[in-house]
């Protein structure tokens, strides 16, 4: 007898049919004698249907509102959730996230979750219920409703387990495990059985859109397994865990790709201290968070930089940009969203040298141009004109031999 | 500068149009320099749509789950309704029942008021803040959310107008105020200007709709003056207060009708100690309630009784009675929904004698035959034929001359 803890995402329980599905599934774990938290999403669509109706009253509505009436969306579903299970004849109990609680801070619409208290679900779990969490919500610091971001529910999920001490985290989604990268870019693409939070962490920093970073970060510091599968089918999935002697021995475990980013590059920059400074500290002080940076040394004291962002800020960082670039004397500044990152990523990186090596021959063979490169121990993204995407996701999976398992 | 509570059902919430309505409403009294407490109802059709989905699951869902999941609807509205006032300026804070809290019993879907806290509501409002409740809603005894049953919100408004003692508690409806009978039968009804607890607890019991009983009953034990008004224009409403001299001195103040009703007929039943308990312990046990209940007195040890009940319980009730019969031996059981109750209700009565001749001989005089008869002292309610209701209303309605006011 294990203590499970499972997550629907809103496709899941998109509607009654489905919800039913879930039950079903949930109940059939339960018959097996496992103790079993089920924490859900709000219904497909429901949120964006919320977060619509508010901001055609205002384009930026009030956080903590906008927080309560988002979280209507998952209050629904565990209700919902609760009576199919009740009647078909088992004892569940649902529970909002200010009701466990969740406590978060006062981020609201981005919150954090500092700490779940978990004594009423272990009471419900001794008395047999099944117990129903809303995902994606919390109770803030200062007694109010909260919400944790898009891809929260995977992050309450986690929280929920590390607090229970769980033995399992099982995330269903739409999709059937972590591939070595997106299927929809090459049919090659390969199941993981199972992979370390380090990688996964860094494939979901970098476009992997399977599981929300911050879970990945809480299961990481909790030691919480997480299993990722499809809510459709009972195919295995894939294991996200401890670093182990028994995962397969690849020198990297997946390719990344996004396009989510742009870039900003300023000519003719002095080279002198605090140039830089300005520049980062009027992007810090309008939220923009930088991605890579590169500044060429110079030799006659005049120097360019170039950083990326995330595309959605581009607008409103070129303003700020050239307003600096003024101050500055900066020839240029100018902005494009026509890149891609595209990035490898594997523990097995630290024991094998040439890989970097590897990866940027793979990609001049095809003639695509790296305009930006940055590494980390287990990762090395390099920046891409947009058009290459797809081909160097490819070239990269076939250069190091990801469609077939290493023994 | 007063503390007003204002109350705006459904329709006043249906859509982000009329809430932007209400909104510059609660706006105009707080620029009067009032402190604006705003209770608001689902928006029209939600709380349906929800009961919709969950007996889609289960003909009878789970209580607990049901009301976690209705009270969805008024928390999407203080959201709506906060962020329309923040976005006109004005600082506002929302609160779901669970949040001020509103305290009350166990009994999911009809739960009591036990307690309002109103410490919370009081510092926002000392700090300026307009603040916005959800109606129909509170935290139950074990710590869920609980619904206070249809038309909850007005005793939700009256029971914070109470706990804060407000000044007024100020109820926003689809119609303008309480009539002397309802428009939709005689035109000559006409708004009533001020009208007693005690006179509009006996409407609301006997089939008035504008205002919910519980709301009233709360307002009388704690004396908070309701105003009812329309929110789609300024005319003036009707206040509901302590009986008081400036009252217009009428005999009667209103003749109220209901066909929510239907009778269960005993014949030839044994005239002996113990038959009526045995079959109104049945009623008890079915969650049946009664409300006339005749019994004829016998010469020859023989006897009928008749008795009213809600029309809904009508089937089960007769399948009960036909049990008790068989056991009593009685002669038939018969059930009928084809019945009307008419009543006229008001203070006046206690000081005028012949009230009832007068009603018995206006409705003697179109030929209207009474089948029951019950009083209390400040109404007196007659069962007729379904057919003769609105004819009976409009004849009492011109007997006691209540088109037009008394001095």
């Amino acid at each position: 007898m294990a203590l499970i803890v499972q997550k629907y995402g809103g496709t899941s329980v998109g509607d009654l049919e489905r919800i039913a599905n879930v039950a079903r599934r949930v109940a059939q774990r339960k018959n097996e004698g496992n103790d079993m938290v089920v924490v859900v999403s709000a219904m497909a669509g429901e949120t964006d249907r919320l977060i619509d109706l508010a901001k055609k009253i205002a384009p930026i509505p009030n956080e903590r509102e906008l927080d309560t009436i988002m979280a209507t969306g998952e209050q629904v579903t565990i209700g919902l959730l609760a009576i199919t299970l009740e009647a078909m004849g088992y004892a569940a109990k649902s529970y909002c996230g200010w009701q466990i609680p969740i406590l978060t801070d006062n981020a609201y619409g981005a919150a954090r979750i500092a700490e779940v208290k978990a004594d009423a679900i272990k009471a419900d779990l001794s008395a047999g219920r099944i117990v129903i969490v809303a995902g994606f919500q919390g109770l803030s610091a200062d007694g109010n409703v909260s919400t944790l971001g898009r891809g929260g529910s995977d992050t309450s999920a986690v929280a929920v387990a590390a607090a229970l001490k769980a033995d399992a985290c099982e995330i269903f989604t739409d999709v059937d495990g972590v591939y070595t990268t997106d299927p929809n870019i090459t049919s090659k693409a390969r199941k993981i059985r199972k992979i370390a939070y380090e990688e996964m962490l860094e494939m979901a920093a970098l476009g992997a859109k399977v599981l929300n970073i911050r879970s990945v970060e809480f299961a990481m510091r909790y030691g919480v397994p997480l299993f990722v599968r499809s809510s459709f089918n009972d195919n295995e999935g894939t294991l996200v865990t401890k670093e182990s002697e028994d995962m397969e021995k690849e020198i990297i475990r997946a390719v990344t790709s996004s396009t989510k980013e742009a870039k900003i590059t300023f000519t003719g920059v002095q080279d002198k201290p605090g140039v830089a400074s300005q520049i980062f500290s009027a992007m810090a002080d309008a939220n923009v968070v930088l991605d890579m940076i590169i500044q060429n040394s110079s030799a006659d004291g005049i120097t360019d930089i170039t950083f990326t962002i995330p595309e959605a800020d581009l607008e409103k960082s070129l303003v700020i940009c050239r307003g600096i670039a003024e101050k500055l004397g900066a020839a240029t500044v100018t902005g494009s969203n026509d890149i891609a990152k595209v990035s490898i990523v594997g523990l097995g990186m630290r024991s094998y040298s040439g890989v970097a090596a590897k990866m940027f021959t793979a990609l001049a063979a095809e003639g695509i141009n790296i305009e930006m490169i940055s590494t980390s121990e287990i990762k090395i993204s390099c920046v891409i004109r947009k058009k290459y995407m797809e081909l160097a996701v490819r070239v990269l999976h076939d250069a190091f031999e990801l469609e077939k398992a290493a023994v």
